[in-house]
């Protein structure tokens, strides 16, 4: 089949990699706004051709939406004006209310399907794409029921082949769980390098010191900003319950260092090594 | 050489495996208050044979403590008591302070040298233990115009045939930088771990969802509450000051998030990726 990936980025490009790599498509045709990637994109091999969004539609089977996700409502909304019978739209974005809100109530809703690979790194751009990422990891589909049986059949085959494992949830069930496992990390090491970034005035040491665990903790403050800010604001609600209750535990711990409270503190210390039973 | 590791966990066994993998001693004599783990050492092969402390000083030519930085200064005190001219004592700890004033006033000071190699995991214990875990990792020597210019030589040369880069730093001046690059990430990452346990009762969902950058954050949380709490307590006043600095900035990109503004978000985050200039 010829698919469309809109947005050749990390995320696109990688399903780009990946989908012929793995024989699925034949042909891959890139929208991107960013004329710089696009040709960037075509230069790697991840995608054939750009055009436009209309025209790539023209010959798509699967139209893939890749891009952040303030972008994404309005952009699934344009294809699901023109999309036919044969064809499929999904997303791969990082928050679900939103878009399911907005498409609930088109007259095509059905050749959507609301996917999130739960996967990326801290890298953008399509030169950060790779051909091995997805291999693995969950992907969630949300509302599978609004989707029609025959889309739906095509994008858990494809999700298949990638090797993913494949959940099922509702919209805002998704985006609370997402914003537990996903976008808390995000924040904290964002804070975390502005801490540092703050305190250590002596950057060096940072480099040199930084073989501690700081590295592993710190490198998703490497991501990119304009794909983690629309996400904050979309599942703002559940972001800042989150939040506030991290906020809560680092000034529990704090206090107990504070007071000597060393029975507590390692009580608390034992209470977070449980996470060893679910995160090997 | 024959060498002693006063404590056959993560550190030391590790020490032990590297010095015997490149020839630096023959011997290792281990010193192990848990009996257990004793003999999972000796098992393992990290080291030869376990005795007491006073017996493994009367055959080795380095004493090496890799124990908890509570337990240090006394037993620093100890070996320092019956240490030679021919006899180099270092420590392995992740604070510098509160030993080197214990020791400061000790007539045989100089047989000391304190070191902190900045390197380890999330495991624990003899089967923690690798060999090749310190190579390309900085270690820092403190207060290294107090030790005898033959220690210093011997402790240098240990570190180089690992290929660690030295650095010199004060002690107090140490355990500054280590709150601010290592200790500071073990605390977000125990609270991280307790704030997802806390909120996320669906167990399940956080090993579905952890590809979202979860894991890498989470996994300090792992560590060892033995080996931590006592790194907090003894950098106390480093660590609630960093700590102060960082629940200030989750608090800033909270309410950032909360009042929409999404400029100041964008630029925070932006500050954020310049972490990209110091970790590669």
């Amino acid at each position: 089949m010829i698919a469309t990936v809109v947005g050749t980025g990390l995320i696109g490009g990688s399903l780009a990699l990946s989908l012929k790599k793995l024989g699925i498509a034949e042909q891959i045709i890139g929208v991107e706004s960013n004329s710089e990637n696009a040709d960037i994109a075509v230069e790697l091999g991840l995608v054939e051709e750009t055009t436009t969004l209309e025209k790539a539609m023209e010959r798509s089977t699967l139209i893939v939406l890749a891009i952040p996700v303030n972008a994404i409502p309005m952009v699934a909304v344009k294809a699901l004006n023109r999309v036919t019978d044969r064809q499929v739209v999904i997303d791969m974005g990082s928050t679900k209310g939103e878009l399911c809100e907005v498409i609930s109530q088109h007259p095509r809703r059905s050749r959507f399907v609301a996917t999130h690979p739960m996967w990326g790194t801290e890298y953008s751009g399509p030169r950060a794409a790779v051909d091995d990422g997805f291999s693995g990891r969950t992907v969630v589909i949300c509302e599978k029921e609004r989707s029609a049986p025959d889309a739906l059949q095509m994008v858990e085959d494809m999700y298949r082949a990638l090797e993913m494992p494949i959940k099922y949830m509702e919209a805002e069930e998704h985006d609370v769980h997402a914003a537990y496992v996903s976008h808390i990390s995000h924040i904290t090491s964002f804070a975390l390098a502005l801490t540092v970034l703050e305190k250590e005035l002596e950057e060096d040491h940072i480099l040199d010191l930084a073989g501690g665990g700081f590295e592993s903790t710190v490198r998703l403050a490497k991501s990119s900003p304009a794909m983690w800010t629309p996400i904050f604001m979309q599942n703002k609600y559940n972001v800042l319950d989150v939040l506030r209750e991290h906020i809560h535990q680092l000034q529990v711990l704090r206090r107990m260092i504070e007071k000597d409270d060393v029975a507590g503190l390692t009580k608390a210390m034992q209470k977070a090594n449980e996470i060893r039973r679910i995160i090997h």
